[in-house]
């Protein structure tokens, strides 16, 4: 990968800062290659300096782009204070959303020299853009989990218990190549599909059951989202109808999606239609979220957010509607905003499958 | 449960505050019986608030203990901050380690007249003294990932690849009623085994391999953690040798356990006894560390701590020795600290098992 440390350093400057230390795991792989889950990056004017572990040393001396390698003992703090890694720096941007008080108080005390900017989204706009082989990756990803996901329907018959279903989505994700989970997968069946946070319990599925499967593989760091929303058996009129109306609304929601726009603007376009429908309070989260070496990113999609999507960001879009009690429909998809449109890297159709 | 918010106003005035303020979901867990994943715990001077967004409404009316229940919108600060659901507190505790720096600041700028005190180890020293059904909950995690383990020997031959083994490992978890995985399996062999933070990879067993598996599934809550070392076809003489000292060195680390005692006079029994065999720079982590709720939790028994463990608590003692290029080996189980001596959590024998 080409290192990013110019970019962390022109983010961190932005922000009136003259320098940055990163700890964060997806940063350090954002920022400098590293793969593994202890380390920090240290970038001022004209030096970056990477600090791990000794179990790291061959690691990051393999994957480490852009930056001077220090392996030292544990204590990479005080390693990078000692040094004095941090250059001339003496306004020193910190990812506080990513940083442990702990950790930050720890920096305090070792660089009483230097005053350290907290900054809750930094980073965030620049993650957010995706390059093509980052693109790539994501398309990559979400081929895998839909291969999977294709692969696991043939059991999907009343009878089986959801926890069972999961288990065959992890086990195939692993036996495919992915390096893990990017959550636990959720399969969520009749009733159950209709409560906001359900992931796999005991209950079996039954005739008639609409069963919301929500899914994510990692693959080269990048994580899927998907979510289809099967039928075991005919559904009846109302499902079919309720799946109808939370598919125009994801279509709706994508078409909605130009760079630059806002991400409340796309949330608003899927909601319209669910609310005409009738089922405005049945949708009771958000559109979609930023997606890439996390499962959830910036932009958030969202009534809530002021968040603004740029150029080249991928973004799920996923509306829902929770009937209490009966059923729950979701329909999930991960895209990338172009100028062109919302480009959808899901190779798998949307249309309700009666199984 | 019995609702351990006595002991949370306890922890805050033995540290010179007079409230403490939670969101750590395994602290949320082990002080009012909270499974979920988003909430905030605050306690004072006679009264305790437990505040959580719609998602949990239902879930947190049926777990919460101890505790009066809100349910705001999405903006739990605000709301604690806005009720005065701090009473009378002026000086609050929070978990610095377990507690972004986002989230601290946003604290502080909700509760001007409160002065935040962070304690980095805070509920540490309390939630590692296990009671008699949270000690069955780990044996029976830790039952289950041997259930598991010996199930999945008999595929563990030559030619199939590590990553195949863990799909197994974590297939069975599932299937066997496991939540979800401790942590990602290792399955690292030949001289893989040797590499301090291998993970599964691509490589297939070779016959005379030394394959370090160490793997843990999560039951009620409850965090296993278990490595056995097995060979594929018989090891050879060095790698037998190895094998019986790190054996010795985990019986040596077992015996030095004793309520009170330091973490460190284990890590120093045990290191004494692959020292002693010549092998002293090839163990080069610590000995153990505490296990519950989570997977690492205080105390650590390791040379860099100054950690007393206290009767009850739960740990892992897992010495190991690493030959670079060559082969690995450790052996780990969990015990629980007792006056009468360690007891061994984990129902599986120590003995090199040669496939």
């Amino acid at each position: 990968m080409t290192p990013r440390t110019d970019d962390v350093l022109r983010a961190a400057r932005a922000a009136g800062a003259d320098g940055a230390v990163l700890t964060h795991p997806a940063h350090l792989r954002w920022a400098a290659g590293f793969t593994g889950s202890s380390g920090v990056l240290v970038v001022s004017a004209g030096a970056a300096h990477f600090v791990t572990d000794g179990r790291y040393d061959a690691q990051a001396r393999a994957e480490v782009a852009g930056a001077e390698i220090h392996v030292p003992g544990y204590r990479l703090f005080e390693h990078v204070a000692e040094n004095g890694l941090l250059g001339d720096a003496r306004r020193v941007a910190v990812a506080s959303s990513h940083t442990t008080l702990a950790s930050f108080n720890r920096l305090v005390g070792l660089l009483p020299d230097v005053e350290l900017i907290p900054l809750d989204d930094f980073l965030d706009a620049e993650i957010a853009v995706k390059t093509e082989e980052e693109i790539d990756r994501l398309r990559a990803a979400q081929a895998l989990t839909c291969e999977v996901l294709e692969s696991v329907l043939p059991m999907i018959v009343a009878g089986v218990a959801e926890s069972d279903v999961a288990a065959e989505l992890v086990y195939h994700h692993l036996k495919r190549g992915a390096e893990r989970m990017s959550f636990e997968p959720i399969v969520a069946s009749g009733p159950r599909g209709a409560l906001p946070h359900a992931r796999a319990g005991e209950r079996r599925l039954e005739r008639g059951d609409m069963v919301v499967i929500d899914v994510g593989g990692v693959l080269d760091g990048y994580s899927a989202d998907l979510t289809r929303t099967v039928a075991v058996g005919e559904p009846g009129a109302e499902a079919r109808r309720v799946y109808d109306v939370v598919l125009q609304a994801q279509r709706a929601g994508k078409a909605a999606l130009t760079p630059g726009g806002a991400g409340r603007a796309a949330d608003a376009a899927a909601r319209e239609v669910i609310e005409a429908a009738g089922y405005g309070e049945a949708f009771t989260h958000s559109l979609g979220h930023g997606i890439g070496l996390e499962t959830h990113e910036w932009p958030r999609l969202s009534r809530q957010a002021d968040d603004v999507v740029p150029a080249g960001a991928a973004v799920t879009v996923e509306p829902g509607i929770y009937l209490k009690g009966r059923f729950g429909v979701r329909i999930e998809d991960v895209v990338v905003v172009r100028a062109g449109g919302a480009e959808t890297l899901t190779p798998m159709g949307t249309d309700l499958v009666v199984l």
